[in-house]
């Protein structure tokens, strides 16, 4: 089993009242390879610029990410992404943007990329998530996620891309305003009708929901006392949801198996939940397989109950 | 065993994206009450006005409620409340609020009210809280709600009527804004480090979470595709979670059994779900305990997972 996440790789400068980094790693793709690694065979797609170095490419080969679709552009600047968040840690604030080589990014796939049986989409432009949708024909799984930019400036597009799509991760937000219906549950509904089986709605520390055909599972945040820098939450979270659905298939289950999307969902969430424990990718970079399973466990039980 | 409840009886004027209702019976003690009447005696205590008929007793006392310490003022007028719900339904707007004999209220017990085991201290000024709170000896459980204006307003009052309780209920921003701490964890236990043993945080749809001594639990919103007045919520899952607590107690069990705590957050959860689904009280009043029980029933399924 293998998963192709296309997607931005980064250099993000983020301040938070627990500390600040500069020019850390980080970009959707960085956030989502990291963790799905942990689950299955994972090949990253994105440029970067000559500023990318051996330091960076390595966090992402010490978790067995494939990086040879990686592009280095000459003379190019990797993208990078300044920002802040006050003690509201649900809200990030934007200080700078420069796209740099993202600007110009043509998404070049290696036949390994484009044979791997599971795909992810990452925010960019959503004509491009449709190209890079026609190229990996050997996927019979994919999913997207975008963001509030491209509702309001490419709507077609994405609606485009959604349609030819399997699964959708957006934020609750998004989610309403793509659809214009404020009731999330009938927004999720709304949006399943355009094609996807799968609709999860992240909730930031509020947890997340999935809709599948005629079924639903809600389950809250994990609850942390050390939430550090919540940069990459959503794509770590995708990253564990995707990641444990297509490593979960080496045993011949099908990525729509109801009782493996509840505990992909569980998966993202604590990988999520690592994530922001640290700034940028340095909790996740070090976490062994042993830290998620024992929070994975904890996870269950805190959210537990019977019923006589 | 009987649970007290103290706090607002109110006529409540609602507009929603959904429809609007003039002059309805509402108020936290009314919504609590119907909510715990499914699992407990339940006996209100609280003033009203003259406007103030047999149709509004008629509902509580439908649902089994003792209305015995119902004090109506003589020339007087009931507390009323006009507010509105944009798309945004976590959000109520206030356009009118009047006390009427609510702003004059000296709450008084009677024997039976006074000798009930569980005593809930609605969002009523602290100082007449913990007037209650010493009147009725017979509970050995106590629970409070409070608000913004009492944390800006009567801080000390509050910290003392907090000092005097087993189990605080606030909203997440309450607890957040009453300790000073942005993160909500790490804010429940210096909430808790002030004398309650047990501390729920509500955090509107997205559910709730329960802090006590040495662990937490944490639960999501019942996700429903039509909420028509998400007036007293916060109060139906309060009822459902005390009442819940309290009439379990029967079976000889503590209301600080783990077990019990977990079940009761989500029976507070069922109580507030069906509560949204209609105008004031009008779906709680003619709910049935089979209509609870499916829905716990099926709570429990969208919010479970397993771990291999």
């Amino acid at each position: 089993m293998s998963l192709t996440v296309v997607g931005s790789i980064a250099f993000d400068s983020v301040r938070t009242p627990f500390g600040e980094r500069e020019r850390m790693l980080g970009g959707s793709a960085v956030h989502f390879s990291l963790a799905a690694s942990f689950f299955t065979e994972v090949r990253v797609v994105g440029p970067v610029g000559e500023d990318f170095g051996a330091e960076q490419l390595g966090v992402l080969e010490g978790r067995g990410v494939g990086t040879e679709d990686i592009e280095r552009v000459e003379g190019g600047e990797t993208f990078f992404w300044r920002g802040r968040y006050d003690y509201d840690m649900n809200v990030a604030h934007t200080d700078d943007t420069q796209l740099g080589v993202f600007a110009e990014f043509e998404p070049k796939l290696s036949a390994s990329s484009r044979g791997s049986e599971m795909l992810f989409l990452g925010n960019i432009q959503p004509d491009l998530q449709r190209r890079v949708r026609a190229e990996c024909d050997g996927a019979d799984f994919a999913a997207l996620d975008s963001m509030n930019l491209w509702i309001e400036t490419a709507r077609e597009s994405l609606l485009a891309a959604i349609g030819e799509t399997d699964c959708v991760l957006l934020n609750d937000a998004e989610i309403r305003m793509l659809t214009g219906e404020p009731n999330l549950a009938k927004a999720a509904r709304a949006l399943m009708a355009m094609g996807p089986g799968v609709v999860v709605a992240k909730r930031g520390e509020y947890g997340a929901a999935l809709f599948i055909d005629g079924d639903l599972f809600a389950i809250p945040g994990y609850l942390l006392e050390d939430v550090r820098d919540p940069t990459g939450a959503g794509d770590s979270f995708a990253g564990g949801f995707l990641g444990y659905l297509d490593g979960h298939r080496a045993s011949g289950r099908s990525p729509l198996d109801p009782v493996a999307l509840r505990k992909a969902m569980a998966y993202g969430s604590v990988l999520a939940s690592f994530n922001v424990e640290d700034f940028g990718t340095e909790r996740v970079a070090s976490l062994t397989m042993d830290e998620v399973a024992e929070r994975l466990a904890d996870f269950r039980r805190i959210t537990h109950f019977e019923v006589d």
